[in-house]
């Protein structure tokens, strides 16, 4: 099993994360989306790699153009932070459980 | 019934509201939270009144200052659009449903 280090990641960083993955699981480009949030493709990319903080109005343009409601992308956001913070308490979630609800290979930082 | 006109609140408005009604549920001044975040009284407000967004990292150290998790926050901003978005569907929350989820006497802009 590859295993990715996760050291504590920003909202921003997992509002990236959930965003391109909802995008990639629909098949679409960065292309395809930045057009229809009418956002740069640039722009969309650094928002999905964690590196710009996307404005609420821009949110909600991507969610749009992704036909997923904001209010789904934010509760998704803040299962994943509660994970993080639960893990913060030593054993108060096994790996594997932290694992799978991400749907990804990772542990962790320690 | 006072009612105030909700237009559809952005996702930094909705923010600024539970971090605000937080703060004021501890009986805490603008001034001791700002202190405890390290961020200006008056840049404090202007997120609570939603005029500003919050990065991040200035979002985890205002909550840490609430001592309370930033996916609780998040959680609560959640429901609270999905409340609206529910309300875009016309008959498909009664108004006075969403005016005791939110907290206060309000109805939709129209």
């Amino acid at each position: 099993m590859q295993t990715v280090t996760l050291p504590a990641l920003t909202m921003r960083e997992h509002i990236g994360e959930v965003l391109r993955r909802i995008r990639q699981n629909q098949g679409r480009t960065l292309r395809e989306v930045s057009a229809g949030a009418q956002v740069s493709l640039g722009y969309l990319s650094e928002i999905e790699r964690g590196q710009k903080e996307a404005s609420s109005e821009l949110l909600e343009a991507i969610c749009s153009a992704l036909e997923v409601p904001l209010s789904q992308v934010l509760h998704e956001v803040a299962d994943r932070l509660e994970l993080i913070e639960a893990m913060m308490i030593p054993d108060a979630v096994p790996e594997g459980l932290l694992a799978a609800q991400l749907g990804e290979n990772m542990t962790l930082q320690s």
